[in-house]
């Protein structure tokens, strides 16, 4: 069982910037993301692509804005449960809450705060009736540890960014690389797209288009896949299938907790501390929804804050918080650091 | 008269993000600040100091977030009142405002955002009768041109940062400055105190301590200040007489408005958009107050992207705004600039 003060679900960046501010007062969380990653939809779908509205950064890439923020709650220290979707809450006696991973890791913590965003990313399978049953078997949607392709025969399915890069970089640690798609138009990085293109002239990876595979070979793993290409159907040799189609997401299990939903959204109390209509249990960012809600970075960092205030209060409904500004009171890590401003002097000159 | 979309009052780092949010919805702002330079707090009270809590920031300096913030909002190229304090309002008869200031200057705008955080920063004044017919005759509080002291003789009072930098900064410009405090003990960066010694010992400023100036000499300007050190009184020839005793904010006029006012702080509808109780008036950043209200800068950024919105409405009360991420697309200035993600390619591969 791990515990924590704020189990935060969903590691995006407001759920980052939430460990952050309950740091400053003194609460330590834990974070739960379906995602190998943290960083959300900026890691997932746009790390390479500029923001323009993150105050004071006149352009920073969504890449940058998570490694930024990572940097920022470091001295915080926070634990971090990844590639595992948050699936059941149970609400205890003493009004805590355990939440259960779908790897069946558990966590608890008096206060819950879903930072969900869109909904737990969810890989875009293709249509192959046995696929699930080669699920970690030599079938992979998302790569976690490009180790795992070292020498080994690999085929990657799909069009877009990840497929490409991802063909590029497995060339340099795979045996075999192949890359099928439907089409032969890429879409992606000029850059990524003129790389396969080299990859594929220097005879380093193996391009089959329009093609699709459509069906898996294999007893208890995957031996090859069936790829149709025209009116051609013919077997490939392989130990890894990965079908690169993107990754989409869903609210998913979470809409079965008991919250009040609206447009696929939580609804919270806006007027005070972004709370939904279980107490203790916050929403913040995309996965909320409130009167005028923009579903913006920014709006997502004041909700963070303003729930860890709340949060306090419930853990300690006794004490008194006084805020103290960073520049005054310092940030004071749970490693032990401690960042604060140069104190001035006082000092006579003669 | 000066004319635009939205006027704002307080040029601190919630009015000056307000310009970029408006921006982007294509409405013009300008800003009237009572400080002679923008930034608000951040650059009038601690532009050395490092804050930790904007997000994504693990550090940065006070005057630094202002710098960024406004080059951030270079393409949208507000207007800026500055050194002028908002003193009155009337609504006209269509709904919009006329907004006076200090030194007769109109501002008209069918939206009013206050952005005045604790209030305009008013000097502290020394004791002396006289010192108000002396104001801009020889006495100033606030430096807003240096080059207003080249080659003239000139007397600074205090003991701290700001005393001790023009100081420092003056010697360059001025004939003679003199530096008065009425401690021996100076209170600032470690730095200046020792660069005002080094200044002293070389014989560039003339250092006197501890004393007091208690009276000005002069017919229709600043001839001269009247020195007390110990049990002696003696008087000094000077051409300006700078006491830098710090700023303090005051609500000021803006409390006479009409609005509704707790703790020294604007009421807002946090529920939606932070507008006042006079339609068309909003109150962002630290000036507002709410329940739950954290006087922080990241608030502020949040508050102000909220109103921007709602302002759009109030102007543009059939048009449907469909916000797009910046991202997606693009950040286009009123100076014709235009910055875009680089766009995906669609391209085949043989
Ligand atoms: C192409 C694009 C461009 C954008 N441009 C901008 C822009 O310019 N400015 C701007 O402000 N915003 C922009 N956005 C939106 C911005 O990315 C989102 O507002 C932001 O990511 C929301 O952050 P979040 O932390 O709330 O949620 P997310 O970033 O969506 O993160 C939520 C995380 O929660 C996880 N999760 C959800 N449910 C579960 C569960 N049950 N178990 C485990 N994990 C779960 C998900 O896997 C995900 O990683 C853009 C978005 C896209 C797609
Ligand atoms: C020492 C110190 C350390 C701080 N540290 C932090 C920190 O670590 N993190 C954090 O988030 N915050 C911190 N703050 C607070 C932060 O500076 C404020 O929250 C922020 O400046 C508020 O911004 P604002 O734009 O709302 O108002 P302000 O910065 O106060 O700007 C308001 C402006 O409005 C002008 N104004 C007001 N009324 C009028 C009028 N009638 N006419 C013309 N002009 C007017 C004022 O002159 C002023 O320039 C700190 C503050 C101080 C003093």
């Amino acid at each position: 069982m791990i515990n924590t003060d704020i189990l935060i679900i969903g590691a995006g960046p407001t759920g980052l910037f939430a460990v952050f501010e309950a740091g400053l007062l003194k609460l330590k969380c834990h974070l739960i993301d379906a995602l190998p990653q943290p960083g959300g939809q900026c890691s997932e779908i746009y790390p390479k692509k500029p923001i323009y509205d993150i105050p004071a950064f006149p352009e920073i890439l969504a890449g940058d804005l998570v490694d930024n923020l990572m940097k920022q709650i470091e001295p915080f220290q926070p634990g971090f449960t990844l590639g595992e979707r948050a699936e059941t809450i149970e609400k205890q006696a003493d009004g805590s809450f355990i939440v259960t991973t779908s790897k069946g890791t558990k966590h608890h913590a008096p206060i819950v705060a879903i930072a969900g965003g869109l909904g737990s990313f969810e890989p875009r399978k293709p249509p192959i009736a046995t696929i699930a049953s080669f699920e970690d078997k030599g079938v992979e949607y998302i790569i976690r540890d490009p180790e795992l392709y070292r020498n080994k025969k690999v085929v990657i399915a799909g069009g877009g960014d990840s497929a490409l890069d991802w063909s590029i970089f497995l060339t340099e640690v795979a045996s075999e690389v192949t890359l099928i798609h439907r089409r032969n138009e890429f879409r992606g990085a000029l850059d990524s797209v003129e790389k396969v293109q080299d990859l594929k002239d220097a005879g380093k990876l193996k391009l089959i288009t329009p093609a699709e595979v459509i069906d898996i070979v294999g007893k208890d793993k995957v031996e090859g896949v069936s790829i149709k290409q025209g009116a051609d159907v013919f077997n490939m040799v392989c130990n890894h299938f990965i079908p690169l189609f993107g990754l989409s997401p869903k609210l998913g299990p979470i809409a079965d907790w008991g919250l009040e939903i609206e447009k696929n959204a939580i609804k919270v109390d806006n007027t005070l501390d972004y709370q939904t209509n279980i107490p203790g249990i916050y929403a913040i960012g995309d996965v909320n929804t409130y009167p005028g809600k923009l579903k913006l970075i920014l709006c997502g960092f004041h909700e963070a804050t303003l729930m860890c205030q709340s949060a306090y209060q419930r853990i300690f409904p006794d004490k008194r918080y006084v805020m103290k500004y960073t520049t005054v009171g310092g940030v004071e890590g749970f490693d032990g650091s401690k960042k604060e401003a140069p104190k001035a002097v006082v000092k006579s000159i003669n």
